[in-house]
């Protein structure tokens, strides 16, 4: 199984920060691994309403998420903070990639990461959609080069 | 139905901060009013850790929730990040009940209150135990007059 | 503190079966208190569902929780499975008032009770509306003594 | 974006049912994408509880999850029942990997489906510990080829 290595900070353009909950701890006393994709979907949703390119139920396209994945090298646990980085690893014709590392605290290296690719569908018919011009410059803005 | 009145943060001596999730919502787009619990749950447990009255898992007696309630004033949203207020109305020989108030954001009236009954028991056998002298001095701090 | 005493599954017109979850189990192995309100939620809304009172985002009215409380009287656990079991005991203008009693495997006394206020509002300007004629004519079905 | 093709219920030889909640339905009013890893862990977790090979706190040794994705084909939502599938496509020494599909309600053709990748831990330490010759044998009747 060949893993992928943890990631820095310094790979990650923009962070979102999220308190871990009492709950979120399973029967081994840490971060079940479900939670992980509820930081992740928080990390992109979050920038894209500070963004403005999300309105909730206000836009005539949605951004429905069809791939999900995670690597998990390190517990989380119940009261710690984490800081979710994103980045854009691929900006397809309707579709976005984004790679998230959860960091733990003030850890450099990620405690897990991943990847959530994202589909513009239009909101009733749920066809892919075009990523706008102006959307599209915004997620550049996430791009950088992985160390 | 007569409804409590929403207290301020003039009310509590203390606050844990909690930031909501994307998935915390639900189909009317507000915070589901099952996540007001987790919230109560964080909030308490978070100060207990805190104290170092709560060790997990090492502890010979823990504290188990026998008896919640909360009344919603107002709605709450990801991505508002909630300041969970908490004191203590009730302090007896084996339980303990807190009143928690949530509040959103920079809001100075609760979203939302409630009381949270915890009851010290033995970890194995679950019979409650009367609560140390030194966490009562520690609860006791948390004991200020309603307004 | 008074407690009340569990209820059975005589006191109940209705039951909604749920499966329960690995990660519904917190460090103590236990279901936490926050899932219990889950339940609620989904029985009261299955029912809503099924009478087709309830139409996911079409309706003009939408009922909002305002109220909520559970008492705890015995642990569940994954996987545990959980007869919901509810009944009407309020039936208001313009929010009705369940009580709902958790059941666990074959048990026949409630694990966990507890009430759930529902007020029946305008989608948009989340205004209180009197509940409809045939409404309120399918939650009385839900009205049955208490034992 | 090669994507993998849905899998049919004749792909698995077991399948645990799980009841959907009003909660888990997000803004888009259908199952949150985290939650499918909630389907996952419940169903995996739920054959080792049954096969008596996970003992609650009791055994020596823990899996713990390092690695997971899912792909979504179709959306799911409350009150949709899912039968998740699994079968067992690698079998290492002290790892295994699991392929889950979920089946909503009567439909063939999986709605999601994904990998989930357990490491058999000393509960203390955490290292890693070889699967016992009794475990990978029960775990070998999960392994059947694909279609």
């Amino acid at each position: 199984m060949p893993r992928s290595q943890p990631l820095t900070r310094a790979d990650f353009p923009y962070f979102w920060h999220i308190s871990t909950r009492w709950a979120d701890n399973d029967v081994y006393a840490h971060v079940n691994n479900a939670i992980h994709y509820q930081f992740f979907d928080t990390a992109v949703n979050g920038w894209l309403l500070e963004q403005k390119i999300l309105d909730f139920g206000k836009t005539r396209t949605v951004f429905l998420v069809v791939e999900t994945g995670c690597t998990y090298f390190a517990e989380i646990a119940f009261p710690d903070t984490i800081h979710a980085g994103i980045r854009v690893t691929r900006l397809g014709g309707s579709s976005v990639t984004y790679q998230v590392g959860l960091f733990r605290n003030d850890a450099d290296t990620a405690a897990a990461q991943g990847h959530f690719v994202h589909v513009n569908v239009g909101r009733d018919n749920r066809a892919p959609v075009p990523i706008s011009a102006a959307t599209r410059a915004r997620l550049a803005t996430l791009q950088i080069a992985a160390s």
